[in-house]
């Protein structure tokens, strides 16, 4: 780059690889652009409490200009990317109605993932996802909307299906769901709905294989099963979804579940941005990278975090997890850095500091380093600590606490209000309980 | 009433009247059914709070089985109803695209105001209101929204529109809404947007009568202005609004602001729900009613709140405020009780204790008792205890205080987050920048 202009970094998407990214080119010499869908930053790993109204979604989202607000050399431009030309170097955002051209001399693509319906449709349109703030509150509404209903409906068979929550997907997104959705039907909506109090509520989670949580040790996967029957989700192993319905599944060994309420966090497959590149895609659509964070083939053009695909030593590749898409974010910017000085680049080494998965109140599992096995209530304390730590901004970190001191000592889940057109228009509404009524032409202020 | 089975008590709509007459009847021997279409209790004093992203509009809610968990002989309806018929005693509710008949022995309407475009249908087309908690939330989006569109647009003259806000009507809710803006515009979004640097918000409060505030004393009224207009808020009087557009707004003495956001705060009329008592209504489509809270000429039915039409001793009619309704909820309540047992009723005096509307961070006008002025920090104090004490639930007012600290202390509005269908369906997506996008077919719900 022999131009006297300031080089100009380009990243697209602000999730933990995108967000780490900008926020090590503050000190470098370049101009940065961060493109967003959003105006804000989720921390995705709270979206099941915002489905289970444990907290409202302004609590894990974080303004992205905020966030930037001293980073000198940053622009943000709230749009969607359409396409990305990495020979002339620019990539076209389509932004409230408009579309514009915005040149790159350096790219960082950052998409993250989506959820994976491996290509069934059945599934993509009977499903709920918990991928982004907007499914969690679409989720909570469904929920909060399908108890409400029961409470008025003679027919047993679908009051059955509106009160049973199947969660499909061993991994912590499901163990997280299936655990917070049992302790807010038991511990809360049981005390407001006369008539649930005689009720067992039923909340099942089906995994395909033989196996909850498959990258721990088969110690800490058995005590994640045990900690979530003894709470109450019923645990379906080895039977995976072989079809699903408005109001019911059915599973590979024949059985079939009357439910409204299917939560599928059983597969992600990477970005579809990934596909606007031109190079050949790996499983997942995720792009091949070289270890520099650079994609194999192309000149200036960096892809991290869930998008990307690069194996470690062993030949696996990294997952898709939010330290790795860190780190990635990290390395990639300070490679851009180093080029644009001649500086030669560094290569990814993941510094993996273990996983976790909550499932309920004092109960999880946590593999400290890889090394050290936590079960119950301490697994559960280091959950907690941790992504107390990772909230963005102080004034969420100090609410986000509070909030969870208070469910804690009450069992209060306050967050249950029905709110937005996502409770009207979405997969909340696509089965009716008898016959369909226009909504009115003009609903007026308060008027119930 | 003497029958042995126990009398039903309805109660239309879930605001001030309808929960202050419910929580009255927990020990009487009747049966409670609240019907509301949300299933949430809004703290409307606030809404300008989640519009300028002060507060979570979580934070106002407060869901109603929530509230009435431990009330047993009360039962809740999440629905709409669609018309009432006095002479077989039953209202008709549309709940979830199917339709119910409920049954009462005594009726309690409390649908609360709507806005009042004073059928000037430019007006409902182009302005926004701030009557209920989805109308916030539209506004917030439409707002942030604005913001980073006029980042990105060369065009002066549609820049100047985005960062212009117009709020019509000098009551409180217009002088709240002014202010809040004012404050996020210069104390927030100037250090985020770089384009806002050397850029003076515009924040104009327009007012068609000679002044503000009329039901306060004249210095008060004087007060209020000064202290909106040395924080920085224009103030226009004297000057009805003659014509709307999507981007402008034209006054009575020929000026033309232009502006992408013009909020209508200077009119309610009663819930349209009274045209379908049959009898003859007051003005602004309030139903007139005994002293009791009966409805002149019908029987068992009780009107209270904002619908009510009620004169005091001086001929003038009750104003349509929340100490009222409150105090008229729990007026029919207990005369529905007396009733049922037989004793006379009791008739409506209202315990004004005053009124007081603020300005922004320590600027605020108060009259206590209808006595004691009070303006500035004392007044804003006053605002700030009382409707701490008002939020109903310890944990609300736990972390709404908490919020309100901080935005004290740091001038933060952190909740700046554009979520949801409200941000891309509405209003915001009206004027595209370049080509015209249709209309949603039917505006539902929460579509001002």
């Amino acid at each position: 780059m022999a131009t006297d202009r300031v080089p100009r970094v380009v990243i697209v998407g602000a999730g933990f690889g995108g967000l780490y990214a900008a926020k090590n080119l503050a000190g470098a010499p370049v101009d940065v652009l961060l493109i967003d869908r959003n105006n804000f930053h989720t921390f995705t790993p709270l979206l099941y409490q915002v489905a289970t109204c444990g907290l409202e979604p302004e609590k894990i989202a974080y303004p992205v200009r905020g966030i930037f607000r001293d980073q000198k050399n940053l622009n943000f431009l709230m749009g969607e990317v359409r396409s990305i030309d990495t020979k002339q170097r620019r990539v076209t955002v389509q932004t409230n109605g408009t579309t514009r051209q915005e040149a790159y001399d350096y790219l960082i693509v950052a998409g993250g993932s989506a959820t994976n319906y491996f290509n069934m449709s059945q599934l993509e349109q009977f499903s709920f996802e918990l991928k982004n703030l907007d499914d969690a509150v679409t989720l909570r509404n469904h929920l909060l909307q399908q108890f409400e209903r029961a409470a008025w409906i003679d027919d047993k068979a679908k009051f059955d299906a509106m009160l049973t929550i199947v969660v499909v997907g061993g991994g912590p997104t499901g163990l997280e769901t299936a655990g917070a959705m049992y302790e807010l039907y038991e511990h809360v909506l049981r005390k407001e709905y006369p008539y649930l109090r005689n009720q067992r509520p039923r909340v099942i989670l089906v995994e395909a294989t033989d196996r909850l949580l498959i990258p721990f040790p088969e110690d800490l996967q058995k005590s994640a099963r045990a900690q979530l029957e003894t709470l109450g989700v019923e645990v379906v192993l080895s039977n995976p979804v072989v079809e699903t319905g408005d109001d019911f599944v059915k599973l590979k060994d024949g059985r079939v579940i009357a439910t409204r309420t299917l939560v599928w966090a059983a597969g992600v497959k990477a970005s579809p941005l990934g596909e606007m590149l031109g190079v050949k895609l790996q499983r997942g659509g995720r792009v091949p990278v070289l270890p520099t964070m650079e994609v194999n083939g192309l000149e200036y053009v960096y892809v991290v975090g869930d998008m990307a695909y690069l194996e470690d030593k062993q030949g696996k590749p990294y997952p898709m997890l939010i330290p790795v898409a860190k780190q990635q974010g990290i390395l990639a910017a300070n490679n851009i850095a180093r080029q644009v000085v001649g500086d030669s680049q560094h290569t990814f080494s993941y510094k993996d500091r273990g996983t976790m998965a909550t499932i309920g109140r004092s109960r999880a599992v946590a593999w400290i380093y890889n090394r050290i096995p936590l079960t119950g209530y301490l697994a559960w304390l280091a959950w907690l600590g941790l992504h107390l730590i990772s909230l963005l901004g102080f004034r969420n970190r100090l609410t986000v606490f509070i909030s969870w001191v208070w469910s804690y000592w009450t069992y209060d889940h306050s967050v249950r209000i029905i709110l937005g057109r996502n409770s009207r228009e979405t997969k909340t509404e696509r089965l009716p309980d008898t016959v369909p009524v226009p909504e009115p032409a003009v609903r007026t202020a308060n008027t119930p």
